[in-house]
C-alpha cells in the first residue's frame, strides 16, 4: 500500500524541536497522525494494523524518539485548556464541563484507543508501557505518556473484565511455560517441580483478560494443609507425597506473582486473593484459615541499619556474618532475632506506612499479621534478606474491610497478640518505653 | 449484611440541595460514596455487588433523584479545576498535566469503574445509560453523566475487545430470540422467518463483548446472490428456495441493527461491515461485489417540502396520494420519481452533510451510491417513506478510505455515473442549471 | 473417480438368483464387496465414503433389492458353520471357539463396520435400520439383517458412550427444533410452548452419542413441583407462572421420548431416568420424590373387553359414550372407574407381564405404582385411551433393584397400599374372591 | 452397600474346577454374574460400577484366577451350539441364523458390554486386555477371552468413532506428558525436545476416542521440509532452527507410535497416515510428497544370517564389528551395504510377506519403497539394527489402492527403479541370476 500524499509531506517537513527522528520513526508518527484523522475513522482496522506494525519495529534511539514525539505532539493544547477551564469556573454547566474534559484529555489516549482496533493492539500497548517504564527514570518528560497508559490500562483491565481460571496439569503447555518464566518468589525448577505444584493438594489460579488469551496477568499458588505452615521448603519439595486435600483445614498462599511488567502499579492481587479464598471456601467447607507464608524482604537491611545505631546489637549482627550461623544459632539468638523482626514488621516505617513492602501489600488488603516462623525459608535468599524468617498474614473475610480501613486511615498495623508481645520484648521497644518513663 | 455505622450517619444527614431522595435512594448514594472510599478498595467486589443491587431496585422518581445526586455530588470541584488549569498554563509540565487531568475527571467515572468490579457490572452500566437517555431531554443537567458514561463505554467497547461471531441455526435459542426482538429494519416474523434468514445462502454476523456473553451488540444480515439485488421482498420471503452459495458473486447487506440502546452513538457498523466483507471475500473468492440494499427514509418528506416550493411537482405529489399509486404508475411518473430521488440522495443537505440519514452513514463509511431501484420495497413503510425506492451502496475495500476522506473533508457524495445522470435530469437540477446560465 | 476394472466386471455378471437389481443397486453392492476385500483395507475411508454415497441414493424397489442382496450374499456359509460347530463339539478349545465365532458372524457385520469408517457412517446405519424396519413385516427374510444391525448398534450405543446433556434455552436451535419434532407423548405446540418447558422450574435432559452430535437419542422432561402432580395440563400450560425451583420437593418426569426409530428396541430410558434422578438429587437436595405422571394407554380398550364379559359393567361403559361424560361423572362413576383402572394396572396380564405397556416399562425399571389420578389428562387422547386417568410411578433408587427383581422373576407388580386397596374393591376382584370362597 | 443374599451364597458355593479363587476374586465373579442377571438390567450403572471397582483391585494370582473363571464360566455352551448349528444346517433360515449367532456369542461379550455402562469402563477393558496379553503366552486357554476383547474393542474403536486432533504447544500438559511416555521409535528427551517437535515446521496428530478423552490412541510426528529427508538426526535436533513451513514441498512422517498396548493388533496407522496426508495437502497445497523416513529394524540380523551362508560377505560383516566402522567406511563398503539392504527390503521374505516388519506395514498400506539413505540414523540403535540405513516409503494417495492390492494379493513389493536397480546389483541377486542362466 502506497502512503498517500499527505504522509509524504509529513516526511519532508522539518522536525520542529528536539531529537531528530529517523525515517522509520517519522513514518510511524505519520501513521499515528493519520489514525487520528478522518482517514482513521474510515479505514476500519486497516490503518491501526499498519501503525501497530510500524511501531513494533522501533527500538533503541528510534523508540526513544517516538516517545519524545508522543510526549510533544500528542498532548493537550495549554491555550485551549486555559480557556475551557476559565469557562468552567465562570459557569460549571454540564456543557462547559464536557468541553473541558474533552480538551484536557491527551490526543494520545484516543491514539491508543485507535491502535487497539487492530488484532494484538492490547498486547502491544501493555508492551509499550513496559518499554516506556524501562527508561522512564532518565526521561521524566515521558511521565504524561505513562499517566495516559496507566489511565487507559486501569480502565481496560478492570476486575470486571478479568476471568479467574484454575491452572492445573490440563492447562496448555504454552501457558504453563509462562508461569515458570514469570514466577519470581519461589522459582520453578522445571516441569517436574511445576507438576508437583499443580497436584491434588495444591491449587493455582490466574486472572486472564479476553484480549490476552494465553497470557496470565497474575497468579497465585496455594497449598492445602493441616494447620498453618511454618516452613516453605516442604511446600516446594517436588518429591513430597501428595496428600488428600479433603483433610485440609488451611489454605496457604505461598506465592503470588504479577506477570505483566507493563501493568505495574495496577492492582490485581487484592482481588485475586479474595476471590480465591471465596472459591476455596466453597470447594472445601472444612478449610477455615486462609493465610500466606510470606517473605520479609527488608528485615536484614533494617537490622544492619538499626545495629549501626545500637551498639547492643552489634554482637548479634556479627553472629549473622557466618555462612552457617542459622544452623548453630542457640535459643538466645533465635529469640532476639524473632523479637527484632516482630518489631520491624510492626513498627518500622516508610513514611507513615509499614517499612516492609510485603507487609504494606497484605495490610493494605486487610490481612492480619499472625505468626513469625523461625527457619521458615532456609534458601540463600531467605537467609540473606530475612534471616530465614517468614510471617503468616491471615485473611479473615469478615475482618478484611475493618483491618484495611484501620491501616489506610490511621496506619494501624493489625497483628496477633503473640506477635505484638514479641515486638514489645524487642530491644528497640524496651529502649523506647524506658525513654518514655 | 448490616450497614456499618458511617452509612447510617449518612442516612440521617439532611440532604443539602434540590430534590429530596427517598430512603432507598439515599442508601444507594451512601453505598456509592463508600465504594469510592478506602473501604471500597479493600472490599474486593463485595461492596460493588451491594451498590449494584441497591441501584437496580431504583425506578421512577427514585431513579431520577439518584441521577440528580450523581450530577451534583460526583462532579469535579470547579475550584480545584481552576487552580490546576492555571498551573498548567504557567507551566505545561507532565506533572501539571497529570494533576489537571486527574482533577478534571468526574469522580463518577471512578464510581462506574468500581461498580464494574462486580459480576454484571458492565450490563448494568449499559442499562443505566439506556434509562438516562430515555429522560435526558427533560433533564439537561444529566448531560455530564451521559458524557462520562459515553467516554467509559466507548473505551470498554473498543473494537479490539469485540468478537465477531457467526449467527446460524446452531446458535443458542437465547441469542436468536434477542435477534428477533432487536431487528427493526425488516422485522422478523417468528422462528420460521428467522430460520430462512440463517439458511445456506444467507449469512448473519454479530459483534459480542466478553462482559455481555449472550447479548449481541450489533448484527448484520447478508444475502449471497447473483448480481445486485433490486428488490428486498424476495430476500425476505420465508418460502423462497435456498440456493447454493457457491454460485454467488454478490453479497447484499440487507439489514444492520444496533441492539443496545445504552450504547447509542458509539459506532460499530463501520467495523462490522468491513470485517464481514473481508471474511466473506475469503470464504467466497468469487464474491466480488459487496453492497447494501438500503431504505431512503427521508425521501417522501423532502419531496413534499420541495413540492410546496415548486408548483411543477404538485401533480406528481398528488398522484402519490392514492393507496395503490405505485401499481398504476406509468413510465413518466416512474422516471420523474427516480430522478427526484437521485437528486435528493446526492444534493439534499442537512447542514453540510447528506440529508438522508442512511446515506450519511454509508457515505461516512466510504461506500459509493450505486443504483436506484424502482419498487424495491413495496411494504407499507417502504411506500410511505421512500415511494418504494431503495438504493445500493457499494463497498469497495480499496476505495473506502478515499471515498470517506472525500466525504468527510469536502462532503463530496460519491455516486455512480448512472445515478449522477439521473440526478442531473431532475427538475431541481435543471432549474438550478438554468439559473446559472 | 473411475470405477476400477473388477467393478465393471461385477456389473455385467448376471444376477444369480431372485429379484433383478437395477444398475445403481448393482454398483452399490459391488462397492460393498470391494469394501470387504483387500482394497477396502488399503483405501482408508475413501471406499467407505463412496459406498455410503451410493447407498444413500437407493430408495423404493432399488432399496428393497439391495436389502435382498444383503440378506442373500452377506450371510455366513452354512457349510463352514456346520464344520466349525462340529469341531467345537468334539473339542471346545479356545481355537475352535474362536473359529466358530468367526465363521458364524455375518460378513454383513464387517461390512457395516467398514461403512462406519467414513464420516456420517453411524447416522447412515441408524437410518438404514429405520428403513429396514419400515418394511420388515412384509420381508421376513430381512430379519437377519435387522439382527446384525441391532447387535452392532446395541454395542455402539452402549450407555458408556452416551453423554447426558441438559437441554435449555441456551441449546442450539437446531437441536431444540428436533425435540419439537420428536416429542410424541405431549406434543410441543411451537417455540413458546417449548420455552416454557425449559424454564427455571422445568428440566430437560437428553442422551447424545459422539457420532451423532446434534441428534438427541432420547430425552426426558421434568417438572420441579411441590407434592406429587395429579394433573398434566397445568404442567404443560405455556402461560403458567414460573416458580422458584428451590422450593420444590418432587421431580415429576412427565414425558420421555425415544427419538431414533432406527434404534428401536435398544433400551435407553432406564439409564436416563436413573441418571437424571441422581443428578437432580444432587442439585436439589430437598427433592426427595422422583415420580412420573404417566398415561395408561390400554385402559379403555381393556375396559371395553371386560365389559363384554361382565353385564354389570355395561351401564358404566354406556356412560362413557357421551362426549362430555367426564364433566358430568358423579362420585359413583368416578370411584368405579378408579377401582377398575387400579385392577387393570395391577392384575391385567399380557402373557405373564403387565398388560399396560407403560406399566411394563416402569415396573421393569424397578419403579412402584403409586397413585391413580382422576381427570389427570383431559386431552382428547387422554379421555379416549384412559378415561382421563393417569398414574404416578415412583422411583426410589434404593428399592429399584429389589422391585425390578420381583417383577422380572415373579412378575410381582409392586404397588402402593392405596392402589392395591382400590384394586381389591373393583368388581373383577370381588368376583374372583367370591369364586374362591 | 451390603452384598445381597444371593451373592453371599455364591461365595460359599464350592468352586467346581481348577484353581481356587480367593475371596475377593469370588466376590468379583459374583458381581459379574449378577451384572448379567436380571438385577444387572435394573440397576442402571450402579452394579457395573461395583463390579469394575472390584475388578480393578485384582492383581497377581487373583487376577489370573479371575481370568481362569472368565475363560471357564463365561463361554458358550457346546451343547447348545451343536444344536443350533445343526438346525442352521438343516434350514439356514434367518431365525435359525439369529439363534445360532446368539448361542455362539460368549456371555463374556455381554459382560464386557455391561461393564462399560459405568464411567471408566472402556479404559478398564483396554487395560484388562493389556494385562491379559502380558501373560497370555503361558495361559493359552485365555485365548478366547482375548478374541472376545479384540472383537469388542475393534468394533468400539472403529475409525468412525475416532477424532483426529492436532497436538501442539497448546495441548494440555497432561496429554503431552503421555506422548513423551509412549514415543518409542525416537525417544523424546524431555520438554525441550518435545517443544521442538511441535514447532511451526513440525506437525503432530493423534487419534482420540470419546471414551478415553485424555489418552492418545496413536500419534504421528511430521516434519515439513524441502525435499526428501535423508537423515533423521537433523529432524530430531532440539536446537535446529525453525523454518517457515510455507516453503515446504515435502511432509516427512518420521515417527508413528501406537499408545495402547491393550489395543494391540487393532489397526489405526493406515487411517492416520492417510488422513494426515489429506489434511496437510489441504493446508499446504505446495506439499506434494508424503513420505516416511523409516528404520529397517531387521537388516543387520538378516545380513548376519546371510553372511553365514555366503563366504563372500564375511569380510564385510567383519568390518561392521568395529565400533566406529561407519565413520571409516569407504565407498566400497557403502555401496555393498546399500545393495544388500535394497535386496533385503525387496526380496527377503517372512512366509510370503516382506521380511522387514516396517516394510510390511507400509507396503500393506499401499506405500512405495522410494530411496535408501546412507548414515540416515547414526544413533546406537540405528547402527546396531540397520547399519545406519533408513528408507523412505512414499504415499501417493492415487496409487495407494493399487499398490496395496498388488502387495496383498501377489506380494509384489512396489519399489522405485533406483532401489530396484540397487537390489539387482547385490550379491544374492547376482548369484541367483547366475544360477538361473
Amino acid at each position: 500500500m502506497k502512503p498517500p500524499a499527505f504522509i509524504k509531506r509529513l516526511f519532508t517537513k522539518p522536525a520542529t524541536t528536539g531529537s531528530k527522528p529517523d525515517r522509520h520513526t517519522r513514518k510511524t508518527v505519520a501513521l499515528c497522525h493519520a489514525l487520528l484523522s478522518e482517514r482513521g475513522e474510515a479505514s476500519g482496522a486497516a490503518l491501526a494494523r499498519e501503525a501497530l506494525q510500524a511501531y513494533r519495529l522501533l527500538s533503541g534511539p528510534a523508540l526513544s524518539a517516538f516517545f519524545d514525539v508522543l510526549a510533544r505532539e500528542f498532548s493537550p493544547e495549554p491555550k485551549a485548556v486555559e480557556e475551557a477551564a476559565g469557562d468552567y469556573r465562570l459557569d460549571p454547566s454540564p456543557a462547559n464541563l464536557i468541553r473541558l474534559q474533552h480538551v484536557v484529555e491527551s490526543p494520545r489516549q484516543e491514539l491508543f484507543r485507535r491502535l487497539n482496533l487492530a488484532a494484538g493492539g492490547t498486547a502491544t500497548l501493555v508492551e509499550m508501557r513496559r518499554r516506556l517504564l524501562r527508561d522512564l527514570k532518565g526521561q521524566p518528560h515521558w511521565a504524561a505518556i505513562d499517566a495516559d497508559l496507566v489511565h487507559l490500562l486501569s480502565s481496560w483491565f478492570n476486575r470486571g473484565f478479568l476471568s479467574l481460571q484454575r491452572i492445573d496439569w490440563r492447562t496448555p503447555a504454552l501457558v504453563l511455560e509462562k508461569l515458570m518464566h514469570y514466577e519470581a518468589v519461589h522459582e520453578i525448577q522445571g516441569w517436574r517441580d511445576l507438576r508437583r505444584r499443580l497436584a491434588a493438594d495444591r491449587r493455582c489460579y490466574a486472572f486472564f483478560h479476553p484480549a490476552l488469551p494465553d497470557e496470565p496477568i497474575i497468579f497465585i499458588e496455594v497449598a492445602l494443609t493441616k494447620g498453618l505452615s511454618d516452613q516453605v521448603q516442604p511446600l516446594l519439595e517436588p518429591d513430597s507425597p501428595v496428600v488428600d486435600p479433603a483433610g485440609a483445614d488451611t489454605a496457604i498462599f505461598y506465592s503470588i506473582t504479577n506477570c505483566q511488567e507493563g501493568l505495574r502499579g495496577i492492582s490485581f492481587g487484592n482481588f485475586l486473593i479474595k476471590q480465591v479464598a471465596e472459591d476455596l471456601g466453597r470447594e472445601f467447607p472444612r478449610v477455615k484459615t486462609f493465610s500466606t507464608l510470606s517473605p520479609i524482604p527488608g528485615f536484614r537491611r533494617w537490622l544492619a541499619e538499626t545495629a549501626a545505631a545500637h551498639a547492643q546489637l552489634s554482637e548479634l549482627v556479627d553472629t549473622l556474618a557466618a555462612d552457617d550461623w542459622f544452623q548453630r544459632a542457640g535459643p538466645g539468638t533465635r529469640n532476639e532475632l524473632m523479637r527484632l523482626c516482630a518489631y520491624y514488621l510492626q513498627h518500622a516505617k516508610h513514611g507513615q506506612e509499614a517499612a516492609d513492602p510485603v507487609a504494606r501489600f497484605h495490610l493494605g488488603n486487610g490481612a492480619r499479621m499472625e505468626r513469625l516462623n523461625w527457619l521458615a525459608d532456609s534458601s540463600k535468599t531467605g537467609i540473606a534478606r530475612s534471616a530465614g524468617l517468614m510471617v503468616n498474614y491471615v485473611y479473615r473475610l469478615k475482618d478484611v474491610e475493618r483491618n484495611h480501613e484501620a491501616y489506610a486511615k490511621e496506619h494501624v498495623v493489625v497483628a496477633s497478640p503473640g506477635l505484638s508481645l514479641l515486638a514489645r520484648e524487642s530491644l528497640p521497644a524496651r529502649l523506647k518505653s524506658r525513654r518514655r518513663e
